[in-house]
């Protein structure tokens, strides 16, 4: 049952992040092949990673090639239709809130089905929210979005502590994953919306840049 | 018989990327050490990339140490004769396409020898192609040539597709490799001779890179 | 013995190099859950890259979760304290010096340990040493340490390979340990001090830079 739920979401957040990657691709006046190839690593990058680090095999999309078809064909689409938004890099940071928020949970949930420590769960959650975005930004020559302002990491660790929680005190499943994807993405799109941003490290007296 | 051939082609196209790696190391003036590090990861990163993805254990180079041998004496080698060359960066560009079209044929058979799906082993090719020069232009911080304007994912693709359509359509092994070696050389080298790219991504009325 | 000693030092090199990913994040004036991400990244990431490519499952920090505790820990105290130092990048380098020579010898150590060749050990040791820097300075958006001008890479190198060395030839675990640490600090510490480098490569006539 949470296993079916899971996947259910981590289908939607693989597709939204291939979305994401593809816009990316757009910015960069890229090609279709190059939509194809963004789009597919950053949908199925974070959970690479993650299976990687589990020691999962076969890789999930390995097993199930259908995760990368869909990236693809979802990719493509987005070269044909991107022109129709009217802000594509603010498309593109809403998507990839509504991603990072299913994968903090997913990952997460994936991590504890496999018998890893709630410690580990957490970071797993982390790791497969971010970690596609920061390979799409890479690749793409973007500046990070984890050096921006704006709450980020922070959400998907919000999302992916709160799912662990309630799953660790008994919750049923769906409850758990949706508090933990509410808490997630309501975090990262009120910090959006409102520019919200936790306290910043400042250089302080003493402190100098220079060598 | 074909694991003996696509073994031969790979030392070929694990030494060529290795001077790639070299040839970004002797733009950037790094010291010797510099381009053995920028030698190896460039040589033996797509294929490094491609076990872990295929859960192939040990690596390639883990089991057989010679193949990290033979990249850092080939880029060490390089060290000394780089000047010999008139336009190092041209240089760079053309090995750079034979091993990408080496690769792609390599790594969508290294994959079918796995067992893989044919998709997985045509993203295997894809991968095995473009990510060895992806960390090299990344460690070196030179653009990626992913983002210049000429075909080039598309012509790793075309060369593992050609390689296993043909390997699943009975033809024999030589006849498979050489036809996706010349498939994904032959676009790169047209793309490179006569800057040849596909349409491109535009941005048309509507959409706006601001925030 | 020797698996004690060692672990005793990935320890140390981990908290030392959690530290310096939590100064990049305090130079790129960072929120403190990214000082926590920056820090646990560069703390485990030579080490999760070494264990990836050696194969070996779980994970150190998956199987003891106190390694990522103990990263995120000291990055929180990073975020607070950092503000007393007089030059936090003179600071991040001696301490990335310091983490670089452990992670060459115990990277080295771990991969003899787990019956790897002796030129895959010196390999190790050398990823080890700088990967988790290389990611810290690329998520960071720093300019890569191994791009600078003085003696970075060869520095691990010596180390890995002083303690190959001598554990090969049947000196005591305690003796190789230390003399390969003090092999690759001690280089590194006259290059930073003298800034030495090694002969770097150098545009000669007949090569030019353009396409």
């Amino acid at each position: 049952m949470v296993q079916q739920l899971i996947s259910l979401l981590d289908w939607f957040g693989i597709c939204i992040f291939s979305v994401t990657g593809a816009l990316v691709a757009s910015r960069k006046e890229m090609d279709i092949v190059g939509f194809a190839l963004l789009g597919s690593v950053t949908g199925i990058g974070g959970g690479t990673i993650r299976d990687v680090l589990l020691g999962v095999q076969p890789i999930f999309w390995v097993a199930q090639p259908a995760y990368l078809v869909a990236c693809v064909i979802v990719a493509l689409a987005t070269f044909f239709v991107a022109h129709i938004l009217h802000h594509r890099y603010r498309s593109l940071l809403w998507l990839d809130a509504v991603g990072l928020a299913l994968f903090a949970v997913t990952g997460a949930g994936n991590a504890l089905v496999h018998g890893a420590h709630p410690v580990i769960a957490v970071a797993m959650g982390v790791a497969s929210a971010t970690f596609g975005g920061i390979i799409r930004d890479i690749l793409g020559g973007e500046s990070p979005l984890i050096l921006r302002q704006e709450i980020y990491i922070t959400a998907a660790l919000v999302g992916a502590l709160v799912y662990v929680l309630l799953t660790g005190s008994g919750v049923s499943a769906d409850g758990a994953v949706f508090a933990g994807f509410m808490a997630g993405f309501g975090l990262r799109a009120m910090a959006l919306y409102w520019r919200l941003s936790l306290p910043r490290y400042r250089a302080r007296g003493g402190a100098d840049e220079s060598y």
